[in-house]
């Protein structure tokens, strides 16, 4: 259903409040923020209790919140979710299109990024190697893979936190890493793409973007290229309906997905050309997606072991970044950070 | 400091009506519970907060939960919390010495009831020998380890959820699976024994059970053999008292546990003949302990997925107990259930 006026006003108010709180929230050590261990105490789904009037719009804050971490609200930390918006400079920015996170997509795709730094590293990048072990002696760590045997004086793991207990590390991590990581899980999101032949809700007036409680994408984009042919729709489906989703064939979560694409842009969205379903949380190296996030009481307990080196192994990856956490800007301000470190220490 | 008249009559009703509330849970299926998804959203921290009144309450209805599940009451779905105390039978049933939880220490230590099992087995039961890789075809189940290689129609895990992700799953786990071993961290939880010439405590009266916010040790009891000598002092360190001692040498760690000890026994305590910490949470087969829990919204989402079989996979363990959850009852009863589920199968 259309949102109401007083629906709007309440979305407004919730949105204006959420932003002010992240605001408070101090950006490099969340847990130093003024009566943090209250909010890390608290659900996201206990603020959206406390702070919304009407029931729409508790759904409606559910929705960005299943995108933009993966997670139902009561899955996250109220602190936690004060620190990632802190880290985007604002709700709207992780929302909007013009000038946020949802601005632009890269022709060719954003893993052109990692693809052009590749080429520049060469045969230095190791593909279809995954670390089994890290071994750290004195001076020097060992990083082994099934068919290799890597020596180095500094290691840096770029992996989210519950990736980590894949490799075997001797001697063991640290009780406290090894805890973080079992406290961090990965987000649920799956990315659907219905290809049509031109973008025929544009003739509607419409613009592909939508936001609907009933799923199961509960997002929507016009990824259609600049030429505008193809038409392509494209659809986040997170937390529960991802759950759901999971449980189906995948002609059934085709069928359900396009009869949500229905009820938002018509009966031409029935049957497009081309259809696609990118399953992170299905993926052995991914684990899930977008992002590793935080349940109460793990920011203020455990926050800073995120980026503490474990002896000679130090740790990048966008969950350590201050700013622009579980996004690639993120990702590569982590990675400077790690590589900083370890210069210095080597020093 | 001792409790006051009035905190007295606090803690009281606030465990009346903790376990009014889990006698409401449905013991087989808690997200089918009235309200269930309102529980699971909120964190037990704030199931306190609004029904404990004093402070001093509050500080003290956290001790109790660091032991039980080794983690802050802020980690813990307020459902997962009522499901578990349900499961038990009541809160007293967990906490108490007579006809509880806390009742007997196994002359000879409860890993004789394993250990006896395991006699009976004879060369069925390998030790060292860690699972690395299970693979599933259509009708059998290859289980391998480092060194060897079992072929079976089915297998049955009997690990924690978190520790699931250690072994290599060909093919994966559904992603449901993966984001509930994700999703379910294990508490951190040290077990400290100081062992004196006699059980000193007693020429003053004292039982050497005692609660005390101030720890690092929150819970201890008298551990003493029957004999009387020599005197053993049991003590409990739990979530962030035991994520605190993670950080210290062994000496300090000794240091401050005895500290504590101090503070409720006497001088006498300072000097102990023997010392024995356990530290669960640093043991890499362990992973932490004493057992893995559920923060918000886990339950409701994913509970069912804690006992359904994978394919040809059965899962047991304690976390899957209806009943005793956490508990070597829980983990029985589990393996009891799973061995029917498995006979089923191939009847």
């Amino acid at each position: 259903p259309r949102l109401r006026p007083l629906a709007l006003l309440d979305a407004g108010q919730a949105m204006f409040r959420l932003d002010r709180f992240a605001r408070r929230v101090e950006r490099e050590e969340p847990w130093r923020t003024d009566r943090a261990s209250e909010s890390d105490s608290e659900t996201f789904a206990a603020w959206i209790e406390r702070n919304v009037y009407t029931q729409q719009v508790r759904r409606l804050l559910a929705v960005p919140c299943k995108t933009l971490w993966g997670a139902e609200p009561e899955e996250l930390s109220l602190l936690y979710t004060g620190a990632y918006v802190r880290g985007a400079g604002g709700l709207n920015r992780l929302l909007d299109t013009p000038r946020g996170a949802q601005e632009s997509r890269f022709v060719g795709g954003p893993n052109l990024v990692a693809r052009r730094v590749a080429e520049e590293l060469g045969d230095r990048v190791r593909l279809e190697s995954p670390v089994a072990r890290i071994e750290q002696a004195e001076h020097t760590v060992r990083v082994r893979t099934p068919t290799d045997d890597f020596l180095a004086r500094r290691t840096i793991v770029a992996l989210p936190p519950p990736l980590v207990d894949k490799i075997e590390f001797d001697p063991p991590l640290s009780a406290e890493r090894q805890a973080l990581n079992q406290r961090m899980p990965m987000g649920r999101l799956m990315k659907c793409f219905a290809v049509y032949p031109e973008p025929f809700w544009r003739d509607d007036g419409l613009s592909g973007e939508a936001v609907s409680d009933s799923g199961p994408a509960t997002i929507t984009f016009d990824t259609s290229p600049p030429s505008g042919s193809p038409g392509a729709l494209l659809g986040f489906v997170g937390a529960a309906e991802a759950d759901a989703l999971a449980r189906m064939s995948d002609a059934e979560r085709r069928e359900a997905v396009l009869e949500g694409f229905v009820r938002l842009f018509g009966p031409r969205a029935a049957e497009p050309d081309d259809w696609i379903l990118q399953d992170w949380p299905a993926e052995r190296w991914s684990g899930g997606g977008p992002v590793a996030y935080m349940p109460p009481g793990v920011l203020t307990d455990a926050g800073r072991a995120l980026r503490e080196p474990s002896g000679l192994v130090h740790w990048a990856g966008t969950e350590t970044a201050t700013r622009w956490t579980g996004y690639m800007d993120g990702a590569v301000r982590s990675g400077e950070r790690a590589a900083e470190e370890v210069l210095a220490a080597l020093d």
